[in-house]
């Protein structure tokens, strides 16, 4: 940063600092202290019982997440949304079938595997191979090609428990990588320890590396439960080779049909100025995507309905609540947003999403502009009675939030506490009875205040490197 | 009980009380108390972990389970027991190969369950009804014969945790019966909530009545995890008739092999006297049997091991360790036991088994006649450090001590803490990985100074009313 820029920036900070004592008027944050009063009464959790009750899992491009849709559509409606309709996009459509393996020897037993989504399937009567651990992907990465012809892969890495999810972002590379690594070394298939925190035997399904890389050579490849990744690290510590038999059966196609369901409650003075927050309607299939995002969708439909039914005058600027499709493929309901909403961006005032389970949220993140971290800060303090400390300004605001934020939208992040998250992902155990309603509303008092105290801030949040043009 | 009998009672008692004080020395108690402080050295853990990593699941009957107990003969000899062998039995046969379960209308979505042992299989294709829910097994007992055709039963029946297990004892009646009792009101496929207390989404498995009783019609029966129960309870609570399809396939053969291991530390004064300790091999096919039942065959081999190794004159009666094969599917192993040494079991003197998983001992039962009762007095104060206390005398023992102690055996009950035994019992989450080595060598402890103070004692413990003629 140059010095000139450096002064200009300071000048414009102080310029905000000034301008910011009104940025939220008293009475706004008052009727934002009475939604989070509220907020106990919201429906969060009857949204999340009914979507999991009656849709339940509800895979991308899947007929169950068509069903999700009209879920989706008919609940806001009855809510009281306006505005609400689907915007259509395609999606590639994968689906496991037969998911099963096995030590044939030296010791004989089953194990408990789910494949990979995008995983391709084994050959008639499965693959049978000697298994070759490694400590994690790098090591893997470490050996020449065709090192390995007609071994089975095992990438052993474990993931550490952490309340932010920092452990994830680590942890998920062998997941994305060890199809393709292990077919570029020869491997005839792949397994890995699951990408998750719990000792409960469940493997945790997940997302291969997606999109334009999908056809790359691949072998198919399943993650173990974590008791099962131990039992096959006991076994293999008897110094005998270890011989796996994998058998998995997958159907994908390269097109279906997925869609975001969008409702707004539209702004009463400035009503294309959007604060737009949003969840995932999509789930994997093993689990109901209760936590996972189930609980998102109740929390950001319950903070809208909550604004909608105790605030007489509708807020300044409009409120949008859009439930992605198709976001744990690899965020496509998000990339067809952004792209299908490009025009109207740079209106997209303030935008957040609930996807991280049904934890508190204890930090209160932005990425915005100079002139806006006074909101934020107003903000900040009046969520801070909820447990809910001041954060950085780099959020990142949840994963279908990506693409509009690498586009220049301003962003905020509500962080919830991850520590027992990773427990539950993407595993047949995420279902509804791990939420608890008190900790969602705990959500809903933050996602209602921050979204009626954004739609009347005086401010906007634009940031200072933005462009839309 | 009449006067006289009572008074004749009574003077047994003092008499006891007289001798008793003399039953166990004060050397004996040292030694005991010597082999506590040594119990945190055991090798239970260590033979916990080699069952189950080098046999692994080992179903009744199974070729696992004669590979179980060629490790059991392997493993007593390489630890220097004596009289290793195996007691051959055949049992009844049954295993898994598919079992799937969906609702189909009116929210399609999977349902997560494990058929029982025993249960048949459905038809080519699989059976679908309209599901008939009931509170408890009494409900369905109230129907009518026939009154039920074409339904699928549901028995959402909770269990209560407790520390003692009595919460099994009422949860578990649904599992024996409701296969039978949906055939006879003509329905034609049943589900039951699983016997478990946990939240996960683990369907419990265990066997259906069994026996004699084995060719009565039933249907095929499944359990379904708790999770799935709460899923089904709320889909049903729409109002709409809930349909289910169930795919179950097994098989069965009338007979296969099983056996008992069997070893021992001869007595030095009085061999043909048995001071018996017991667990049981086989496991459910689900999980690896590390709670049940891994962890007491750790336990009485690690005791037995413990006392072997640290006391220098062999005590004064044979300690008998024994692996009883085929427990799961009905005790079939104690039964052929009872059976095969019934010319000896008037010199059992003293009998317990480890049968309720790796949890902490915490309370010492007997069963024992008035001329033992001072002894047992005398063990449980040597036991007490260990956060042992005194029970009461009227003792169980363990599943696989009851032909035994129908029989008129002596028995003792070392029980163990079981508030969380029955979150995995039975599942695929039955797993090394929760099984706490501290807590496991408690149990070692009090099995080694309890096995040696048994096989000392001056005293029998012969109960009154026994008759072995």
């Amino acid at each position: 940063m140059g010095i000139n820029k450096f002064l200009i920036g300071a000048a414009l900070y102080s310029f905000a600092t000034l301008v910011g004592a009104q940025a939220i008027d008293e009475k706004t944050k008052a009727i934002a202290n009475d939604l989070m009063d509220k907020a106990s009464q919201s429906q969060a959790y009857s949204i999340v019982e009914s979507l999991t009750t009656e849709v339940g899992p509800r895979l991308a491009g899947s007929e169950a997440e068509a069903r999700a849709r009209d879920w989706a559509v008919k609940k806001f409606k009855k809510m009281g949304f306006k505005n609400v309709r689907v915007d259509p996009f395609d999606v590639p459509w994968w689906e496991r079938q037969v998911e099963s393996a096995e030590i044939v020897s030296p010791f004989p037993q089953p194990l408990y595997v789910t494949a990979l989504g995008g995983s391709v399937s084994t050959p008639d009567g499965g693959v049978t191979g000697e298994v070759a651990i490694f400590p994690n992907l790098a090591a893997l990465k470490a050996v020449k090609d065709g090192g390995l012809k007609g071994k089975v892969v095992f990438i052993d890495e474990l993931m550490t428990r952490t309340q932010d999810g920092s452990g994830y972002r680590v942890a998920v590379a062998k997941r994305r990588e060890t199809a393709y690594e292990s077919a570029r070394v020869g491997a005839v298939g792949a397994l890995i320890r699951s990408v998750g925190t719990n000792a409960q035997r469940f493997p945790h399904t997940g997302q291969m590396r997606s999109g334009e890389n999908r056809t790359e050579p691949s072998v198919p490849t399943a993650a173990l439960s974590a008791p099962d990744a131990d039992q096959l690290v006991r076994v293999a510590s008897r110094g005998k080779p270890v011989k796996v038999k994998m058998t998995i059966k997958t159907e994908s196609r390269p097109r279906a049909q997925s869609g975001n369901v969008i409702a707004e409650i539209p702004g009463r003075t400035k009503p294309e100025e959007i604060v737009l927050i949003g969840a995932h309607l999509d789930s994997w299939d093993l689990g109901t995507g209760a936590v996972d995002d189930g609980a998102g969708v109740g929390i950001v439909m319950g903070a809208a309905k909550l604004l909608m039914d105790n605030v007489r005058k509708a807020p300044d600027r409009t409120i949008r609540v859009v439930l992605f499709g198709s976001e744990e493929v690899g965020l496509v309901g998000a990339r067809a947003y952004a792209k299908q909403h490009k025009a109207e961006l740079k209106n997209h005032v303030l935008i957040a999403e609930s996807d991280f389970g049904a934890g508190k949220i204890w930090r209160f993140d932005s990425r915005v502009g100079q002139g806006g971290l006074e909101a934020i800060a107003q903000m900040q303090a009046v969520l801070a009675p909820l447990g809910i400390a001041p954060g950085s300004n780099q959020a990142s605001g949840g994963p279908d939030m990506i693409p509009m934020r690498e586009a220049g939208v301003p962003v905020v992040g509500l962080m919830q506490n991850g520590w027992d998250y990773f427990d539950l992902h993407h595993t047949p155990n995420d279902t509804l009875d791990k939420i608890n309603p008190d900790e969602l509303n705990q959500n809903v008092a933050a996602y209602a205040a921050f979204i009626y105290m954004a739609a009347m801030a005086d401010t906007r949040f634009d940031r200072d490197e933005a462009s839309f043009d």
